[in-house]
C-alpha cells in the first residue's frame, strides 16, 4: 500500500513559503505503516491540480491533497479534484447552513465568500471543519481513496488525525505501523556519530538509521516495522552504549527541558553569565514553561566594561588574560552565581566571529565554566561554522555541561 | 517556458527533513523569469526517479533534479536519470583523476567510494564540483534540458548560480526576469496589513502581493515582470504610505541590523533589561556581527530577587505594582542604562505563559520601556499566541521601539 501527497499553492511553487504540510503528512503516514511514494507540488491551477492527482493515482492507493480550499477566487482545488475524477461540483445545503451558522453577525458580502466553500465534489463525504471554515472531502475513485484537506497546518492536522486516520483504518484495514525511536544527543557532530554507529545498519538490517542535526544537537532516528521492535530496541541499546553520555534522552524532550527537569528533581537553582552567546543561553533555558522555578536570571556582559560593572570582574584580569580566557569564564560563572545566590552558575565566553579572532583565541574558541558548591568545571570548545552556528553550539554546549554535571550528582 | 524540479531523498519522503532546496530553486527560477510548473519529491529509488523525470518533462522544458548523487549505494539518481533517458552510465576518466587528486592522502577504500561519483550519464556535460565531491550533469533530451545537481544545499546553490544560470541564458535565450521587491514591517499583524493594502491587488493588476510573516515581523512582497517595474514601484510607494512607520526597510536587511546601523550612525550605545523574553532581545541584538560597537550588555532578571540584586529595583515596588507593570519596566530600563552607562536602555517585562496570567496582567501582556537622555517612552502590548510567539513578538517589539525612537531623533 502506497500513499502520495499533492500540495497546492502558488506561494509554494514560487518558493515564497516552504512546505511544512508535506513532511508532517509523510511522517504521519509512515507511522500508520504507509509509505509515501510520491509528492507533487503544484500552483493554484485546476488543470495542474487535476494532472497531479492522475499522476499520483498511478502509483498510490491513497492520495492526500492539501491546500487551495479557501473561499477566494484563487482557491481552485475543488475544481481540480472534480476535473480529475470527471465529476461535477454540487452545492451542499447542509454544509452551507452550518458554515453560515458560525457567523451570526456577518454581512452578506462575507457570507457570499464563505458560501463558496459549500461547493463540494459529487459523492464526496464532507469533513465539517472544526477550526477554520474550509471543509475537507473524502472521495473514492474505484478502490482508490482521495483525502482533500485545507492548507492551513492546524486545520489539516486536526482533520487528518481525526477523520482521515479513522477512515484509512476502516477502509484499508489495520496496517503494520512503523515504529520510530529517537535518541537525542548533544556534544557530538553528525559525522562523529555516523562514524561511531554507522556500521550498525549492516548488523541490524531491518532498522533504518537516520541522523538529524537540529539546533546544535543531533537526533539519531531508528525506524522499522512494529514487528521488528525488538531489533530496533537492541540497536538503540547498542547506540546508547557506544555514544555514552552524549545521549541525553529519547523522544521529543529537548535538552533545555531535560536540564530543567533535572534541576527541579534536585531542587537546585541556576544563573547564567554569557558573552558571545548574547542572551541565547538564557533564552533557551526560559523556552521551558515553568523555568522560573529554577532559573533566577542571567547577565549578558558583552563589553569588557559590562563584565566589570555587572559581575565585578577585575579589569586587569581581562586585560592580562583576554576576555576570552579560562579565568574570565570561571569568574563570570562564580560572579553570577554569587550575585544571584543560585546553586549553579554557568559562564560562557568565546569568539563567535566573523571578526575578533586572534592566534590564541581564533573564531570558534569558546570557554564554558560551571560554578557549583564544590568548585568549578571548565571546558574549552573549538567550534566551526558561521556566527550563528558557533553561538548556537556554544549555548547548547553550556546546557550540556549543566546536564553532565547534574548526571554526575546522580 | 516552464521549469520543473525533482528532489530526491528517502529522508524527504519519510518527512525526516524538510526540503529547502525546492523553495530556493523555485525563487531562483522565478528571478530568471521561468515559472515552476511542477515539483516532485521521490525517494532514493531509480524507477521512481526515472518516472518523475518523465512526468516533469511532460510539462516543462527545463527539469532540475537535486539529490542522490553521493558516493554510497543508496545514491541512485545517476541510474534513475540514465533510465529515464534510455542511456548508459559511463566512467569518466578525467573526472576520476580530478576527484582523486583532491585526496592525495586517502586510502584505497575511501577512493573507491569517491570513484563511484565518476560515473556519468552518456553525453552529459559534467559540472566539476568546487565544494563537495558530487559532480553535476547537464543533459539534453531533444530540446529539453536536464540539470542534475547535488542535494547538499551549498553545493547545489554554487553549481546553479554559476553553471546552470549561464547554461540557461545561452540555450534558452534571455528571459524577461521577474522583479521582486520586499518591504519589511514590524508592529502589525499579517491580517492588519492585508486589510490595509489588500485592495491594491486590484489597482495594480500586474503586481503579485504576498505577505510573509517571519520572526514576529511581516514581509510584504511585490512580484512582477521587469517591464512592470514602474507599477511595482508605484504599488510599493502606496503601501509605504498606508503602512507608515511600520515599514522599517526594503530587501533583506533585518530589524536588528537596521537598529544596529541607526545606533552606529548616531554614535549611541544600548543596554537591555529583560524578564519574560529571557535573553532573546540580547540574542537578537548580538545576531548582528560587530554589535559590540554599540551593545554593552543585558540583564535577564527572571526572578524578582534578580530584579533587585542586578538592577536595584525596590522589592516593595515589585510587591506593590507587580513584576509585570509600567513602573517595573521603566525601572528596569533606567536601571540597566544607569549601571552600564549607555545612552539607551530598554526594559521588557510581561507574561509569556502558559501559566502566570492574572486578570490585570493576562498571558500576552507585555510592557516595553525605553530610557534615554531626555526621559522614557512606554508601550503596552497585548500579544496573542503561544509562549514562543509571545516571547518573539515581545522581543521584536522592543527592537521596534528602539527603532521608532531613533527615527524620531532623525
Amino acid at each position: 500500500m502506497n500513499a502520495a501527497v499533492v500540495t497546492v499553492g502558488d506561494e509554494l511553487v514560487l518558493g515564497e513559503k516552504s512546505d511544512s504540510n508535506f513532511p508532517w503528512l509523510a511522517r504521519r503516514l509512515a507511522e500508520l505503516g504507509i509509505s509515501c511514494a510520491l509528492h507533487e507540488t503544484v500552483g493554484d491551477d485546476q488543470i495542474a491540480i487535476a494532472r497531479a492527482i492522475k499522476t499520483t493515482q498511478a502509483v498510490a492507493n491513497i492520495v492526500v491533497v492539501s491546500g487551495g480550499l479557501g473561499p477566494t477566487s484563487d482557491d481552485v482545488t475543488r475544481e481540480g479534484v472534480a476535473r480529475a475524477l470527471g465529476r461535477e461540483l454540487v452545492f451542499d445545503d447542509v454544509l452551507a447552513g452550518r458554515l453560515c451558522a458560525r457567523f451570526p453577525q456577518a454581512d452578506r458580502q462575507f457570507l457570499d465568500l464563505v458560501l463558496n466553500q459549500a461547493y463540494v465534489v459529487q459523492k464526496a463525504e464532507v469533513i465539517v471543519p472544526r477550526l477554520g471554515t474550509a471543509p475537507g472531502m473524502v472521495l473514492f475513485d474505484g478502490d482508490q481513496a482521495l483525502y482533500v484537506l485545507p492548507g492551513v497546518s492546524a486545520e489539516l492536522e486536526e482533520m487528518f488525525d481525526t477523520e482521515v486516520v479513522e477512515h484509512i483504518g476502516r477502509h484499508f484495514g489495520e496496517r503494520e505501523p512503523l515504529v520510530r525511536l529517537v535518541l537525542r544527543t548533544a556534544g557530538l557532530r553528525e559525522a562523529e556519530i555516523e562514524g561511531a554507529v554507522g556500521d550498525l545498519k549492516i548488523v541490524y538490517g531491518n532498522v533504518r538509521l537516520g541522523y538529524l542535526p537540529r539546533l546544535g544537537q543531533v537526533d539519531v532516528t531508528l525506524t522499522g516495522k512494529a514487528s521488528e521492535r525488538a531489533e530496533i530496541v537492541a540497536a538503540a541499546g547498542e547506540i546508547r552504549e557506544r555514544l555514552g553520555n552524549a545521549v541525553f534522552g529519547e523522544g521529543e524532550e529537548r535538552l533545555e527541558a531535560v536540564v530543567g527537569r533535572m534541576l527541579k528533581e534536585r531542587k537546585l537553582t541556576l544563573s547564567v553569565a554569557e558573552s558571545c552567546t548574547g542572551g541565547l543561553v538564557g533564552k533557551l533555558v526560559t523556552d521551558v514553561p515553568g523555568s522560573s522555578e529554577y532559573f533566577s536570571g542571567s547577565v549578558v556582559c558583552y563589553s569588557n566594561e559590562a563584565k566589570t560593572a555587572l559581575l565585578g570582574i577585575d579589569a586587569e584580569t581581562i586585560a592580562g588574560h583576554g576576555a576570552v580566557s579560562e579565568i574570565v569564564a570561571v569568574e563570570m560563572a562564580d560572579g553570577v552565581r554569587d550575585r544571584l545566590g543560585t546553586d549553579l552558575g554557568i559562564g560562557v565566553t568565546g569568539v563567535a566571529g566573523p571578526g575578533g579572532g586572534t592566534e590564541r583565541t581564533p573564531v570558534g574558541a569558546v570557554y564554558l565554566a560551571l560554578a557549583h558548591a564544590c568548585g568549578n568545571r571548565l571546558v574549552k570548545l573549538s567550534l566551526a561554522g558561521g556566527r550563528e552556528q558557533i553561538r548556537l553550539e556554544a549555548a547548547v554546549g553550556a546546557l550540556n555541561e549543566i546536564r553532565l554535571h547534574l548526571e554526575g550528582l546522580g
